[in-house]
């Protein structure tokens, strides 16, 4: 577990930076990284190297305890890196990047290793990049510590990657795709620092204006997630997590020898965290050119600018497929305004179409009064060539009015040629340009996704008064069973944690199960108990609405079908349970699975046999404060039954939330609970009741 | 209506243009469409103006007549456009573009100026292109007929579009983006020509790889779908129907005046014709660019082959979002040879990894294996920049390889200015790069969609025996009534086409419903019959269950109800109606919905109460063959459900695939049939009974 909480500082501005392994070979990482760092580095290099007097024309010492450094890149050999790292350390150097590969990544021998580099580390108190790291960069200071790309284009975007050849790629393409960078770091194989020792670092730093990350794992979830959440009420988070489908995440494991964990653990605790997930490279690297350009946006309204009709039509469906944006409707005053400076044919609504004979002049004064829009959050201007326009006049009337009225705007620069310059004028004014104009909304639409996650309340999930010590003997139960399942024998655990459950036992005598039946006063609801037959309706192991006078002929009927179904099946008795109206409400599901990575995910889903066939559900992780549990509800596509569709009566959302919240403690008590199905819940207008459960133990986490 | 399979082959390839107002008028049409064709015309040029002598340079003819032309392009203002277009066609030219705007955009006086070319154009069997449209070009023959953009890039992609700002910017683009032309149309106002002309004309054209559209609207929807069906078969048609989302959709239709038909309409019509549809500018030529390496895709499989773990991991997500694609499994030969070919820490699975120290020689190694592959349909190939490769020459053997194996390749090629060299090398040979790794696949899962859709088979709907009198009988009941709705009183329309509906009736008296209820011999169903009230249950209007001695009874309750829930409400009687098991079963719904473009559309889905909360539907154009019912009952989320999912019974998919097709062919044999819903359709493993029905008339429409 890494210790959190470090200074990070040493890492990207170091004042003397030692090269163990530095070296003149060709096309060696020790020549590579030491010409890069000399190339623009504003403090001093100073090459290690026992056998040489200079390297690359800079004067050599032989061991890093000569140095005087305050950060080391090591890049010897794979063997010799734990020494050269012990020394380091007794050197008093806190700082290190380690470049070398032929740890984890390759198996046991290189896993044995890796374990060692984190134990000096850890013993001297070392910040440490990699293994197996292409190195950092950092554009104040000039720093490039890789063995790869070109000098960093500056910028606001602070950059981590678990690929090496990633960073190269993204380096280079950068200055054509209008990207600057503040930080970037090739994570490697995190040995001691990884994603969050990043992601509290630049949290914290003024001049990083987003934090842009592929991942393709996450060493400790839960930390992560807390982290992540301080940092994104500030700064964006916008990441890659690759290995998303089956296929991928095949891929993920062979190529890091990382556990992923599965997709829907991901995918709930990125959103918990408030990271914004992009799927894709270039949703990546739109988003993070939404957010360089330092702007909030105010409102979730978009202003759409255009001389050309057809791109404002793409650009309002784009506004409509957008998660947060919508198109601004303007007041009366705007609509003046723009009637005033457009000509009859021009459009003065949103998308406001300026046409095509419109000059700098009028695309301006539409400009400026659709940003003066109270209603406007966001602007889009849509730029076709036509032969009245001065382009690049118009990209400098863009940035002046953006920056004036405060408000983000995105470009889409529908040419290619013709409109060169007034790219480069954008760009180097940090206005985001596209040519596709979806791809300048769904840019803002980030900003407005950003909005949203910075300004949601601090949560904190309720601590209920339960009763712990009644489940921890009720789950012993799998002790002297061959299995770890329970079932309907196990409801008390419900119970225990004050989640409603139908008057019911299991009894193991007809003449007991009448008694329960009389006492219950009405029909009831008998199920055979038995670890070995999980299907219980397929065999008829379930009778509905049986009158107490019939219940010992159908305890007796049930046992039978049982024995004839499997001989030696484990019979634990018959349940009785008071008869639940089902129709009188809605069947939902409320579950949890614990991942490796983040611990229990909690499910909340339309329950039944629906709950297979449609997977209309939910998920976050445990424990879920009441608000989270209420925004579940309204999640899944069939929210409109719980709030009462076609004249019914709405359920009791109340109790339902209060369910998810004890359930949701329960799983988070007791590590023991792998697996927990209480389905269906069922939900009416006076309540719930948890009708059934299925419960998988892990014994070894018995308390 | 237009008159179609017209031959444009003069609009693209004339040898002779009459330009009719031509000038030297600085920032004029006229002077910009005359500069445009004398730049690399093939042809002849002959500027037409009775002032001039010559213009820029060619001797002018004072009229049309004079020209010989067998192309006319017009730029006159538009008072002038339908006299010029009348000697046009006096002078026997057959092909006309005409530019002018002012006519259907602009308001009513436009719209009767548009009527007269059209009348003109029609009467002298001209094919006009426009008004109001940016022109024509063709790169053959070098054909610039327009006012816009600079010369086309020449490629294989014909492309249409119904803005002409659009197809400037996207010329000015296109070989920045690597995208070559054939031939380009500005659709204008359509008042002649439309969509569907170019679609077949295009079709038959060998030099067009790939038909490219921006479109606002369908002019004459069941035109394009039968053109486009045939013309699929072959040549793939992408396009970007643009109006999706509601703000879109008003966008344009204030900017073009097209009644834009609903989008689910279109989006079901477009799937039929085999056209695939793109949702955004980048997706429409990422596709194109694709389509034009003219290359087919064999197999659905993929692989892989990367420099870069993580970029590898990238693609392989992308692969598993891919509607078509999947992973190539490779055989155990080509897993051999990339053993051999491979270091030892290369990956020889799909993805292949070949490591960052891979030169050339060791990825053609790689590609050669996987492209030989039976199991390899389709390569992307990942290039991340390295000090060890040469870019160029691994260029040249990714075009050499793809061509050898013929199997279409795409490029992500990972970098910026290192990579420059290569870009251009493989956009020369027509093979697609894009950075993003996901984009190269999703460009390639378009290649495997048009293979599905060219490999579809031929589909007539079945001519089922039914009777159309009885249907027409019932329908004409609206005629006596103060609303055009019909409910249960019309499930005769249903079994005069055969769809099976309970034994029932609507009666009107205590003594009649008895009598029934005792023919049908067991509890039934007593329902309310009125215009007035639609939800019946609401208002108690419903008895489930009831036994034939207690219907009398029923009857007088039911009719009270009504009474107090509204006095003056019209009461037909009281439906009696055999008892159907719901829950042996499960509740679909088949509906119909006429579309002003496209005709009936027929809904399948998911019934009862989950019809407006899930909406779990699909569409179909009607009628509808027996095969694509079948697929219907597939395409639902609930299609398990179908299957007996949890140990039930499948229910009987011969009976739904039935219904669905008679229902298809009742709404259009019936023009009058606006809407209706069959709700639920209780389909069970014995077959499908219609329970209820609502039904719209239009009795402008009743036969």
């Amino acid at each position: 577990m890494t210790e959190r909480g470090r200074d990070l500082s040493g890492v990207f501005a170091p004042e003397r930076i030692a090269v163990v392994g530095a070296t003149e070979r060709e096309g060696s990482v020790g020549r590579a990284v030491t010409a890069n760092l000399l190339a623009d580095f504003e403090g001093e290099v100073v090459p290690v190297n026992p056998g040489r007097d200079s390297v690359l024309g800079v004067r050599c010492v032989a061991s890093v305890a000569d140095a005087d450094a305050d950060l080391a890149v090591i890049a010897v050999p794979s063997s010799a890196v734990a020494d050269v790292l012990e020394e380091t350390g007794e050197a008093g150097v806190r700082d290190v990047v380690v470049l070398t590969a032929g740890f984890g990544e390759t198996g046991s021998t290189g896993a044995t290793r890796e374990r060692e580099l984190r134990e000096i580390a850890a013993a001297y108190g070392m910040n440490l990049v990699g293994p197996n790291s292409l190195g950092v960069m950092s554009s104040p200071v000039g720093l490039n510590a890789t063995f790869g790309p070109d000098a960093l284009p500056p910028g606001s975007i602070s950059f981590m990657s678990q690929s090496g050849a990633f960073v190269t790629a993204v380096v280079d393409w950068a200055s054509e795709a209008g990207l600057g960078f503040n930080d970037v770091v090739s994570l490697g194989n995190k040995a001691v620092l990884d994603e969050t020792d990043f992601l509290r670092e630049w949290g914290g730093d003024p001049e990083t204006d987003v934090i842009v990350g592929y991942l393709e794992s996450i060493s400790d979830g839960r930390a992560f997630v807390e982290v992540a959440r301080e940092v994104t009420d500030d700064t964006p988070v916008v990441v890659v997590k690759s290995g998303r489908t089956d296929a991928g995440a095949q891929a993920a494991s062979s190529h890091t020898g990382a556990i992923a964990g599965s997709d829907r653990a991901y995918e709930t605790a990125l959103a918990e965290a408030g990271v914004i997930r992009a799927g894709t490279v270039q949703d990546l690297f739109d988003a993070a050119r939404a957010f360089a350009s330092g702007q909030d946006i105010a409102t979730d309204g978009v202003a759409v600018v255009t001389n050309a009709g057809g791109p404002g039509v793409m650009a309002t469906d784009a506004v409509g497929d957008a998660d947060r944006l919508s198109l601004a409707s303007f007041t009366d005053d705007t609509i003046g305004t723009l009637g005033e400076a457009l000509p009859d044919e021009a459009n003065r609504y949103n998308p406001v179409d300026v046409v095509g004979d419109a000059d700098v002049g009028r695309f301006e004064a539409a400009l400026d009064a659709t940003l003066s829009d109270p209603g406007v959050g966001a602007g889009v201007v849509i730029v076709a060539p036509t032969a009245t326009l001065d382009f690049g006049a118009l990209a400098d009337a863009v940035v002046d009015l953006g920056a004036e009225h405060d408000v983000p705007v995105a470009v889409s620069l529908m040419g290619g040629p013709r409109l060169a310059e007034a790219r480069e004028t954008l760009r180097d004014a940090h206005v985001p340009t596209y040519f596709d104009p979806a791809r300048a909304v769904s840019g803002l639409d980030t900003l407005a996704e950003h909005r949203a996650i910075s300004g949601r309340e601090r949560r904190e999930p309720e601590r209920f008064d339960v009763d712990r010590d009644r489940v921890r003997e009720t789950l012993a139960a799998v002790r002297e069973r061959e299995d770890n399942q329970l079932g309907v024998e196990a409801m008390d655990v419900l119970d225990a944690y004050g989640i409603p459950t139908p008057v019911g036992e299991v009894v193991d005598d007809p003449a007991d199960a009448r008694e329960l039946a009389e006492r219950i006063g009405g029909p009831v609801v008998m199920k055979i108990v038995s670890p070995d037959i999980v299907h219980k309706s397929d065999i008829g192991g379930v009778k509905v609405g049986v009158e107490p006078g019939d219940v010992a002929d159908a305890y007796e009927d049930l046992v039978a079908r049982a024995r004839n179904y499997q001989p030696d099946a484990r019979l634990l008795g018959v349940q009785v349970q008071e008869l639940i109206d089902v129709d009188a409400g809605v069947e939902t599901i409320v579950g949890s699975h614990r991942d490796p990575q983040f611990g229990p995910l909690v499910l909340f889903g339309l329950g039944g046999i629906f709950v297979e066939v449609l997977e209309d559900a939910t998920f976050r992780l445990a424990p879920v404060a009441a608000a989270d549990a209420r925004e579940m509800t309204g999640e899944i596509d069939a929210a409109p039954l719980l709030r009462g569709a076609r004249g019914r009566d709405p359920v009791d959302l109340d109790a339902v939330v209060d369910a998810i919240g004890r359930l949701s403690q329960l799983v988070a008590d007791f590590p023991a609970i792998v697996e927990l199905d209480v389905n269906p819940l069922v939900a009416t207008p006076e309540g719930v009741q948890a009708v059934d459960l299925r419960l998988t133990v892990n014994p070894e986490e018995l308390p």
